[in-house]
């Protein structure tokens, strides 16, 4: 009996139960694939006794590892896109066996095998993502994930340390992301490992009895066993929201070793194939969004500010020095300690961000703050989605990242520029909105500053740069260029703001015709923020 | 009174005292500069109560703020060397607020500037240099290192926590380091900052009398002070032996905050202005190292090898199962944890390195190893000294990284191919040994495989991939022009290994023609030396 044939597999093509839709305007019919989605009974099919013997084993293992070898160089040649494997399930239904096997069977050089275990300190410093941001595989590569996003959610949930409503937050939290690695060209393939009670019962007591493997069953996991309902219930539930076209769960009965091993290199290599059949570019998942409409009256938010206000200079040297010292006042606020500041400037060309950010970092010591100056990414940063190369930077409590332009190029350089599809940009709000929440939750202190300047400041500004000797360096002739586009960039930025204004991350915009007004208002703005977030006010 | 001025600044023009001369033939009279090297006395000179003006401050600032500025500018646009800064001295001495002042009168964009404090435990898993490798600037930019590996070295005496061999050993250590980084081009000043014994009292009582400031005083502060004497003669001692023209220190009186920063702002113009001067590549310090001499009779240790040795089939499949078993059991090892693994693999194309490769990690769990094939640096890493990449990916305790291909291309491929200088190729046998013996010191199991085959041998294998399709990809035009160059090769591969076998790092030669004989004599050796270590022989 060939058990593996596409027959067997296609009992799992059932149709996707949820389909992620977060802008309500899904694409329908794109991936009509062979896993499991969202089945209420999801774990019955693999309680069934599935299995696969030696001899049959044996007749599908030399072609099916040739396969994904073949399949694995071809990842690596074209290598626009990473293949993300998360593997996850009950304990002693062989995962880690079965990850061995994988890395056995493909080229282990360009597999990365992850597990994660008690965070370290430094992660411990930052959003729980921070983690899972540094162990994604660059493009080319395949990530294994040994524990992943979904253990903690789970395993607070079993234990009672998370209300109903977190996990329904942590779900949803999950969905946007994989959406978003999807998009980004990720393929997102998601393994559960399960047995039966009485399966795992058995699972473990034989591990046990044997002095080789005895020390493999550990006290925690008998007490996870005898939560073995709960713990199935939940994960039931988790499965059942989070398996998407695009990042789909596959349920696999654990308990014979050829059989789950087979199961699980079959899925890999069709889902892989299927990936690598489609032309470059065009393999990426598209999830429509709502359009932005442009307000009928032509009135953008950027129209209303008065760019007229100045400060005079008496004025913005006492200011300047008075907030200067609040700030530096804030940092050795005890509280502090558990929070950190994540400042963003943008803003068109000479707007004076350079200026602001400076007399920011004056105020603070230099030990607690890093200035990330944002121009083209490297090229591990390229491998990687776009918003990972800001993740990398983000500071860990009690202190400060300032970023010179930020991952806001999505949608205005990126966009106006056409560096990336439209749906890409579209697609950033929600990601960035996302990104911005999960480092305030984190106690990260997010605040934003749009830099408005005139197109006539701007000249003036371009002229005095060019005669001045040391500031020459700064005008380019695509600074020029960017100055054609004055009107796309300004729409891009009143798009933005309107779009990523959000309670926990709210824009400040800055009339900086005057400097010193611009000045004075954005350190005054990050004060009172930090000040009020200190107190439990903001 | 103009205080800095050149003739102030040439008091400190003593010669060298000691220069560092590694391979006996250091090229004379290269770095006549302006920074105080080695004088018994050297702290005297900075006790004589050091004076500038506010009047003469604002007189010299704007202009030195400018030309630093400028500097900076010019080495942001040249971009091929990276100026280290460190920051070390007594408390009290003005430290912070100096590198507070140099990130104001530059552009903080482009310096980063890291304070060493407990290390996370993700440092602590690693070598004592890890954390300090991951801390340096890439070229173009600039790294302010407050604190530094002088640190421990320094309290480490101080407190009799270590023996005066070890100090010694340190000492030995960082100017090899700092060698090493001045020779790939960094531009190193280190300062220190002192007060004499009653200096360092008042200020310390001054600032904890003030209510502002008092936080900034500690019981540790004090616990140091007591110390004072023993202080000041180790780090003395330190500082005279570590004094070198590519990495000189410079002592700044600490006790006048217009003295001090005038003093560090005109040393850093002079010494990036200098640096600046001199053309693209050709900046580079340059140590010579004794020559390599070809023995007479042409005989090299590779040469000495028997390739006819060959092991069947069936014992070769009886003997690596065993071997394997006993690999993964060592991880099991209580004293794994630890200790780390790394193993390096060299040899020509197609010698079989992927292959042994994946028998080792065959026996492991994926969780606890990373495989790295080395290709090409990336940009990240070509802006960093060459062993930089190779650092950033070593194991922490209880983990393997497994290299195909490893920091020894800086002497194969790089030496045959002229992809660096001479000298570059030359000084990294003494750096290569140093990086081995530092993982070894810090319980990393170091193993090297040199992977032996004959022409013959390879042209066949080539054929022989070129015929199995999902071999194809491994054949490149490359590697039929690096076969051009066999004797070549065999040079560079005789040479590496006859001045990198060391206690600490031996290298294991092996005879490749048989993959089977190869394979099992790599896994007998690692399983033996790893054994032999976790059980205190090796």
């Amino acid at each position: 009996m060939a058990v593996v044939n596409s027959e067997r597999l296609n009992r799992y093509s059932l149709a996707e139960r949820k389909p992620l839709d977060p802008g309500g305007f899904t694409q329908p019919g794109r991936d009509d694939c062979i896993f499991l989605q969202g089945d209420p009974r999801m774990f019955e099919s693999a309680e069934i006794g599935h299995k696969l013997s030696k001899g049959e084993y044996k007749a599908i293992e030399p072609k099916l590892r040739t396969d994904l070898l073949e399949a694995q160089v071809k990842l690596s040649q074209r290598g626009d896109f990473p293949v993300i494997i998360l593997i996850s399930g009950v304990r002693g239904a062989g995962k880690g066996e079965t990850v061995n096997l994988l890395n056995e069977w493909m080229d282990p050089r360009h597999i990365r095998t992850i597990a994660f275990d008690t965070p370290t300190d430094e992660e411990r410093a930052r959003p729980p993502m921070w983690r899972y941001w540094r162990a994604l595989p660059p493009k080319g590569k395949i990530g294994i994930l040994f524990g992943s996003w979904y253990t903690a959610p789970i395993i607070d949930r079993v234990f009672k340390m998370s209300k109903k409503r977190d996990l329904a937050k942590s779900i949803e939290r999950i969905r946007q992301f994989e959406a978003m690695l999807a998009q980004d060209g990720a393929l997102i393939i998601k393994f559960w490992f399960h047995l039966s009670e009485t399966a795992q019962k058995k699972r473990l007591k034989a591990l046990q009895a044997d002095p080789k493997t005895r020390w493999r069953v550990t006290d925690r996991d008998w007490s996870f066993f005898k939560h073995y309902r709960r713990f199935t219930d939940i994960s039931g539930e988790v499965l059942e929201e989070t398996s998407t076209a695009h990042a789909p769960w596959l349920v696999v009965e654990g308990s014979d070793p050829e059989y789950r091993a087979v199961m699980v290199g079959k899925v890999l290599l069709e889902a892989m194939n299927k990936r690598l059949a489609m032309p470059k570019g065009e393999a990426a998942v598209k999830i429509a969004t709502p359009p932005l409409v442009e307000p009928v009256d032509h009135l953008h938010t950027l129209d209303t500010l008065n760019l007229k206000q100045s400060v005079p200079k008496e004025k913005y040297e006492a200011e300047i020095a008075k907030l200067q010292a609040r700030i530096g006042k804030l940092t050795r606020h005890p509280k502090f300690a558990e929070r950190s500041i994540i400042c963003a400037f943008e803003g068109m060309d000479a707007a004076g961000k350079g200026g602001a950010i400076r007399r920011i970092a004056g105020s603070l010591d230099a030990r607690l703050y890093n200035i990330i100056p944002v121009a083209a990414p490297t090229d591990e940063e390229r491998a990687q989605s776009y918003l990972w190369r800001f993740w990398r930077h983000l500071p860990g409590k009690g202190r400060i990242t300032i970023y010179d332009r930020s991952w806001y190029g999505r949608v205005l350089v990126e966009r106006v520029e056409k560096f990336c599809s439209e749906a890409d940009w579209m697609r950033a709000y929600g990601e960035i909105n996302e990104f911005e929440e999960e480092i305030a939750e984190a106690g990260g202190i997010v605040t934003k500053f749009w830099l408005q300047i005139s197109p006539e400041e701007q000249l003036r500004r371009f002229k005095e740069r060019e005669k001045i000797k040391h500031k020459n360096f700064k005008i380019t002739p695509e600074d020029w260029r960017n100055r054609d586009k004055w009107d796309a960039y300004q729409r891009a930025a009143s798009d933005m703001i309107e779009r990523t204004h959000t309670k926990h991350a709210p824009w400040v915009m800055v009339e900086a015709n005057d400097k010193y007004f611009a000045r004075v208002k954005i350190l005054k703005e990050l004060v009172e923020r930090v000040e009020a977030q200190l107190e439990g006010r903001g």
